[in-house]
């Protein structure tokens, strides 16, 4: 954030329109929709100058910083207008479950149970492995391996790569697609024993990106060979 | 969605408050939110009688089919409600860019340059990969990877395994981010290669999370080992 509180020409004429504009705030690290709340022009520069999400209650009638009683405060990585001025997407880090129900997501009690989107299925596995980690080990694989020495989980991990590459030349789609699945459990179980997030994997390729795309990865591997 | 567009007491109750409900589009697979619109009572019952999103504009006063005329249009996966039933959450599969100016995201033209978050690096990576199919292998390292036979593709995932597994045991930090990069590089190389989504493969996790979690992997691999 800019830090100074100051708005631009389009965000000025963004509230010259309207008194309140609807903020969705974003988990940035799982993509997890967290709630929706308004902002007044005060409420945003507030947003802006602390870094925490700020809203107007529109209940209250009055300026509220999320997580000032509860502690559960979002704390802001970027903020994001829509094309046409009027509603702001905040990307978040919470500091707690959002939700004052207890949940992470204000949207947590509703849907369909059987469905889960695949950026939810892969945050919510990371965050059981995590769980896991103090489990008791006769009755949990994942707290099995996770309490075994490092060597046996990075063993795992090429044990189902292989797995995949077999399934792939030699056996069926489900076969795959559950070798696969196998593999990335088994990431998730490595990044957690070996304390390396996923985020922090995703912004060294962003990096990558950065600086000339996948061409990098060439520059770095096989100089002078193809890009 | 039921198909029947009956509405729950709690959805009766929501629209009896406000004539106007904001609903907020996420991308079904990569997370990303596309835009946010509002919807009456009349808007929500069609999004559910025919799972394509249907707002109200407010401008033009109207019910409007979302790519009715662009055919861009936003097929219903899951429709949440928050805590407080004055917000709604829409999963979709958007069948093209949702924004008006051809961004996938209404939300794609501000923020801060130099930050991305982890669940977008990731899908913009699968994207990336799946665009360079068709690159010049004497210029795209990706393209020549994708352009070789399976087995080339499956044996640098294995490679890159092993070098997690090395970087861990005996380099820096630095080298193990690099390695697990490298690593998930391959892996959106081989899921491209092999015909087989992220998604597929979240959605197998799912279902084992669903019949009593990770234990369920045990039960698979060692018949009457740890659970």
């Amino acid at each position: 954030m800019s830090g100074k509180g100051i708005l631009s020409v389009a965000e000025e004429n963004a509230f010259g329109k309207a008194d309140l504009i609807p903020a969705v705030v974003q988990h940035w690290e799982t993509g997890k929709v967290l709630m929706l709340g308004y902002m007044t022009r005060e409420a945003y520069e507030m947003t802006q100058r602390t870094g925490k999400v700020t809203f107007f209650s529109r209940s209250r009638k009055k300026i509220w910083v999320k997580g000032e009683t509860s502690g559960n405060g979002l704390d802001v990585m970027d903020i994001r207008w829509d094309c046409d001025q009027d509603t702001i997407l905040v990307l978040a880090k919470p500091l707690g479950p959002t939700c004052h129900t207890g949940s992470i997501s204000c949207f947590d009690g509703s849907g369909l149970q059987e469905k889960k989107p695949p950026f939810d299925v892969w945050s919510e596995l990371q965050a059981t492995v995590r769980e896991r980690k103090t489990g008791d080990p006769d009755i949990s694989y994942t707290a099995s391996l996770l309490q075994s020495d490092v060597s046996a989980v990075l063993k795992k991990l090429s044990e189902e790569s292989f797995e995949v590459s077999l399934a792939t030349l030699v056996e069926s789609r489900d076969r795959q697609l559950s070798e696969w699945a196998d593999l990335f459990f088994h990431i998730a179980v490595a990044l957690e024993k070996t304390g390396v997030s996923w985020g922090e994997v995703m912004e060294i390729l962003r990096k990558r990106q950065g600086t000339g795309g996948l061409v990098e990865k060439k520059g770095r591997k096989k100089p002078g060979g193809k890009s």
